[in-house]
């Protein structure tokens, strides 16, 4: 019982308070490792988080009542990518489905901004994982003025409205700030360009981007401080260690799973059958 | 050398011949163990071979030149989801794209067969795999009489010619028929049947399909043998002992991945960049 509170209460203290209320992103140092001091028995609660999503999942599919969307967010190299293959990569990938958000095309431009992402919502019995998501359309949108100031004002309780509308549908909305310094950024952008199995990660407009970090966090600060609701929380996860975010967002998920009280459901009409 | 020799002629003896000549699928035996007689042995090589498909999969990304496209067919229990869990569960899922296609929709069933199926086809740089195909549609099509016969019979050529369009933009093909013997499908319903948390697989109308085995057999042998073509070949997969089934999946899979001269794209304009 003491592990199983502790466990909450990190979860909690990770947790953007509903609208915000007293948070500040600036504060929140993405070196930390907060509740788990100990790396080594962190990587073995991971392992032992992740098998257990797994069993998860396949009642969840099972019982195909429930739907799980997990979004990422961060900045460029903050391990969105890290994330999916650490701790989605030894789950069934039957039950996965990934999705990445890139730079609209001309057909989705020509929609509103939910209209690609609504097709992209997992199916009951699905784990949906967004790679960025509808929040660029308040974060890059926001930082270089790509759409008028007060079309990007409304798209927030659009947002908010659009989440609730899945979550009374059954969907079990996560959200996740992968949180990296300014200096952790600069040692991952040069350990890319020194290794040339990575080079072709490295977009000289990334460093465009880097150069708006403030507005940015900004704009992150915004977004998490409006649409962090109890049908749809953000978690911000301190990211500068890999071990530390995966065993953070593993446990994460964990908890939630556990709370929908999945169950496979009953058999019916099996009675009697021979298989000749 | 010796050994790579070896390989490859385990995976010529897999391969359907060229439109089928010589071919009969009624004397290959669901429970061979052709080419690997040691099951340890067997396994060790399959998570070496399974590892470097997760390597080349990284590259095949990062060059983004070549698609992968893997068809797996089979009739219920051959184990269809038993080897995207085991074959490709270990690889990135960043890097997959898994589709799997039942009974077509109203709006599919208004467009020619192919339809649904070019929408999934990954793009270069990503290896797709289908659970189920268009093969269906001359296969659980032609044992029901779902479409009038010459529309079945036409549907063979232009499943070679959309196939050959794929080959032609780059998209490598190898289809897979799983081959399970009709005792070895009556241990797995048994098994379903008897293990609560499986029993919401099983469907009745799985033994009315059961009962048409012959039928589908002979459907099977038509397809592979007037679509396996040299640049989209069938493979037959004993598939009794999921070992094997996995075993030589995945070292076909790794072949003609090597053969792809896969390479990381070359950095350039990278130099002098300096991160601030």
């Amino acid at each position: 019982m003491a592990k199983r509170a502790k466990t909450d209460d990190l979860i909690e203290r990770t947790r953007v308070p509903e609208d915000g209320r007293g948070f500040a992103l600036a504060e929140i140092d993405p070196g930390a490792k907060t509740g788990l001091p100990d790396r080594a028995a962190a990587e073995v609660q991971t392992m032992a988080d992740i098998a257990r999503i797994d069993e998860l999942q396949d009642v969840l599919y099972a019982q195909s009542k429930h739907a799980l969307l997990i979004v990422l967010q961060g900045t460029d190299t903050s391990g969105k990518d890290g994330t999916i293959r650490k701790v989605f990569g030894p789950i069934d990938p039957l039950g996965l489905r990934i999705t990445g958000f890139k730079a609209p095309t001309p057909q989705e431009l020509a929609h509103d901004f939910l209209w690609r992402i609504h097709q992209a919502v997992p199916g009951k019995g699905e784990i949906g994982i967004f790679n960025r998501s509808h929040y660029e359309d308040v974060l890059v949108v926001r930082v270089h003025g790509l759409a008028p100031k007060e079309v990007i004002e409304r798209r927030y309780h659009q947002i908010n409205a659009f989440e609730q509308h899945l979550a009374e549908n059954g969907v079990t909305l996560l959200k996740f700030l992968l949180h990296i310094s300014k200096d952790e950024q600069k040692a991952r952008l040069e350990a890319r360009l020194a290794d040339p199995t990575k080079q072709w990660k490295f977009n000289p407009g990334d460093l465009k981007e880097r150069a708006l970090w403030d507005d940015y966090q900004a704009a992150y600060q915004l977004a998490l401080t409006r649409c962090s609701k109890p049908h749809a929380p953000w978690y911000v996860i301190p990211a500068d260690r890999k071990w530390y975010r995966n065993a953070l967002i593993a446990r994460i998920i964990r908890h939630h799973l556990e709370r929908l009280d999945l169950r496979y459901p009953p058999a019916s009409g099996l009675d009697g059958i021979v298989i000749t």
